[in-house]
């Protein structure tokens, strides 16, 4: 399978992530989103939506979303639950995560690190995006009170998906040491022994 | 099963609609946000991110999010695919519904029709949430050609978590005539006997 990414996305990253955790090797296309490159017709083509990341599959389909394609790779595999109200619960977390999370915590770092230049039309947001990402960093804080996990106490995709922003989340001016369960969180993930930091380039 | 929910709120009607289809009996619990009731600490102890709609199971447990509560109902029935690839389509679509175009489509509709008053400061993002939203909107008229439902030709929870605001897209603002195949796409969908209006209070 192919992924069309950019190397520095939290979103491309999760991918990148299960795949490693699984034993699956993913081939990685680089896709600039700076560069205009996710606007072409040809990768239209592929993602009509024009974004990253795209997964490819060996067949020739595409399928877009990086929650989807998590869930797409994880089925049938420890990392998508048995139970039915655990798997609900798991795409509980991950429509937060998409909803709740990265419109403020993930765009918030990408005006401050990933943009070459920060707008004033941006930078007035800054307050707003604090706010609401610091609002569902404490629904994550309480939520992991006395828990490993967010679901169930298995690593799942919904630990997976809230991982990529969060971990990242002081290059947007987040302060995560208000946060000590997210913390505890964060290292426990990164104990696993195929844990990948967002930089390898696999 | 008890929802917690806002009559006119697309995300509450998503589930409601759903349970309609499938003949499940749903007791509802109205919740004014206007009001801050889902903001109180009885409503945060059921869902601590404060929103709606929020399903309680006959056991007590509580499950939020419109599109995972959709994906609870549905999973078993004929609205969740067979096909692998299928249901991480029906995901895809989904989380482009909440990414992609609820937090423009639904947003414009919520200052335009539901909130009393709608300050400066939001009157002055009605040109992105337009743009931003016609670019949802583009996307779904493209996959339409051809088609009479997202996802391989069946009625999956993909159609009914973009029909919920697609067709109140008219309330904030949007020209639905400019897309002739969601046009047909929303009537294929209000042909089924089962289906229920908004406003309906099932």
């Amino acid at each position: 399978m192919r992924l069309y990414q950019m190397q520095d996305s939290g979103n491309c990253y999760k991918p990148r992530l299960l795949a490693h955790l699984l034993g699956i090797n993913l081939e990685l296309i680089d896709v600039d989103i700076l560069k205009g490159e996710s606007r072409t017709a040809d990768f239209l083509a592929k993602n009509p939506n024009g974004r990253t990341p795209t997964l490819e599959l060996d067949d020739g389909r595409y399928l877009a979303e990086s929650n989807a394609i998590l869930f797409y790779l994880a089925e049938g595999t420890q990392f998508w639950p048995d139970d039915r109200l655990a798997r609900a619960q798991v795409l509980q977390w991950m429509f937060f995560e998409q909803y709740s999370h990265e419109p403020y915590i993930a765009v918030a770092r990408f005006w401050k690190v990933i943009a070459p230049e920060c707008p004033p039309a941006m930078t007035a947001r800054f307050p707003e995006w604090h706010q609401k990402g610091n609002a569902a960093l404490s629904v994550m804080e309480t939520h992991l009170t006395g828990r490993h996990y967010f679901v169930d106490e298995h690593y799942t995709i919904a630990d997976i998906a809230l991982y990529a922003y969060t971990h990242k989340a002081t290059d947007g001016g987040f302060d995560l040491t208000k946060y000590p369960n997210i913390r505890h969180w964060l290292a426990k993930l990164e104990t696993h022994p195929q844990h990948i930091k967002m930089e390898t380039r696999v």
